[in-house]
């Protein structure tokens, strides 16, 4: 499996998700604005994978503050958090990540600037770490929810790429195949950015996992048809009552999984769950700029001048969702109480 | 208004829809194996369109039959019919249009070859002439159902590009702005081929009609934030008990705006409406190849071997249409007895 980021020497690296699947290219940051603009541009997505870059591009912003004094490195570095926040507003696992940086350089008030910038580090690799190990936790709570033999659509990549390895919904996928049930997998492409058709099918097709890709559109049908056993995707906030924030589109498969009586499951680390903000409608959502619709590379598709709305998330409310799949357990409604119990 | 599709001396010309809105481009027919090409590669789409194009395809095919034996020519022409019909199967309007030019021939069985084929002709511009009519009398019926001011949603491109001028549900669009009625539209992008991105939105710019487009994935969330007062679109076919066959993606539209209460509306000729289809199920669904998905252009996008399906139209049970315009009145629920009623 190819790493979604790492550390490569004093640089940090991530595969370039622009670019799958015509090109692996790795893109390198040499300090923390090379991941802000990473992040913002797409470079590398997905709620954890954000989180990790996050985390290591904190790390290289340690490196970059000039000072011997710790009172002067936590007052710049604070700056630094406050600058990798105004990247991507919906997943709160960014948040997530710094808060836990900040977090450690509070703690270690007394110590040395360079041991700062070293703790920074290794915490970012931790946290890599730590997310590769909580996926497969959720891999495996999450395979004992699908039957020996499903066909089983996904939504947007929530995969080894949307994360520091492994994957979500796709880490679901793939622990119930490694306990060898018989999975089909169905990728929404995800317009517009197509991840589904980019990089599910890219990562599954690595695995040897059979995928078939369809637009967005056929989702609906196919389960009509009842070709369709279960829907897993990911997340980019859950809120304290349960309502999901994920890649737009996601709202329309649960409402048509519930109109064809196919379960819906989404699958997230607890650092998604955002026990702060109350419901969904409170979960901020990014509109990101109307290329990503009517250009395709540098092919213009739409006429000139043409107005486009582009929300790249959406709430799909709590009563849609039949379970939340995390490391810690599966939770099943009422999810406000089955939250704040496993987060306790 | 460009016209969709005329008569150029004896040629048919037609304009290109692959390529809107980055060229105005004719694409003309010389024989009736010119239509069937232009039919089948989405030259011309949408269902009333097709229908006037299979009539002047069949009648560039009388021109080609080479006899003066009106028994010959009669057989040659059911031959040339048969062909006609395999091009797509879910339009009815194809087939009716077949069977309307097959019945006239049927009629001339004493005429001279010359003059069922003049006839032929006469007939291909009548059934043009008659669906314009027809898209604005729907227009006018259908209007009445929209409010003074309201947001539209459409999928696909039901408009002038999809008959032979005005349109059914843009015509309805286009009847209650020329009211004086404040309408917005929101267009679904429409994957894969993107008939609302690049004709829709190109179609209402053209008319001053104020069009915002969306990606697929967007309308259910727009739907649930209250951002869509009604849904119209058109239909390749609609069964006796008012299921409705139109573009892939037209299912997912109808059940969300059911589940916002939001009306959903189909307009739509009666020359779409097949009572010898019972219900949806019956109804054959084109499968198109992959390639509209997985690539651009002639970009590749997916991964290379990536296994993709690809579903042309879906079938919205009646349950979900709030009503059916057509050029003869609005049909209501129940619409098995509507239909019948109407078309007695």
């Amino acid at each position: 499996m190819i790493p979604t980021i790492e550390w490569d020497g004093k640089y940090v690296r991530m595969i370039d998700q622009r670019k799958i699947p015509s090109r692996i290219e790795w893109y390198v940051c040499r300090g923390y604005r090379d991941v802000i603009k990473a992040i913002e541009k797409m470079v590398i997505r997905g709620a954890p994978a954000i989180g990790v870059a996050a985390a290591m591009g904190l790390a290289l912003g340690g490196f970059s503050i000039r000072t011997k004094s710790t009172a002067t490195f936590m007052d710049k570095f604070r700056k630094i958090a406050e600058e990798m926040l105004l990247g991507r507003p919906t997943a709160v696992n960014l948040r997530w990540a710094v808060e836990r940086m900040e977090n450690l350089v509070e703690r270690m008030g007394a110590a040395l600037v360079d041991e700062i910038r070293r703790a920074l580090k290794e915490e970012s690799e931790k946290i890599l770490a730590e997310d590769i190990e909580i996926n497969r936790r959720m891999g495996w709570n999450g395979q004992r929810l699908v039957p020996a033999r499903a066909t089983i659509l996904t939504h947007c990549n929530a995969g080894s790429l949307a994360t520091g390895g492994y994957g979500t919904a796709l880490g679901v996928i793939r622990a119930a195949h490694e306990k060898g049930k018989k999975i089909k997998v169905i990728a929404d492409e995800t317009r517009p950015w197509l991840q589904g058709l980019r990089l599910t099918a890219f990562e599954l097709m690595e695995d040897g996992i059979p995928v078939t890709v369809i637009v967005d559109n056929a989702a609906g049908s196919l389960m009509r048809q009842g070709m369709i056993d279960l829907v897993i995707t990911g997340a980019d906030r859950i809120a304290a009552n349960g309502d999901v924030a994920n890649k737009i589109g996601t709202y329309q498969v649960a409402v048509l999984a519930k109109t064809n009586k196919v379960p819906f499951y989404v699958a997230a680390p607890l650092s998604t769950i955002d026990s702060t903000t109350k419901n969904g409608d409170m979960i901020p959502v990014e509109e990101r700029g109307g290329d990503e619709i009517f250009r395709f590379g540098k092919m213009r598709i739409g006429p000139s001048g043409v107005s486009v709305l582009n929300p790249a998330f959406d709430i799909t409310p709590a009563k849609y969702v039949s379970a939340i799949i995390t490391e810690k357990g599966v939770i099943r409604p009422p999810f406000r109480k089955g939250i704040k119990d496993l987060l306790s």
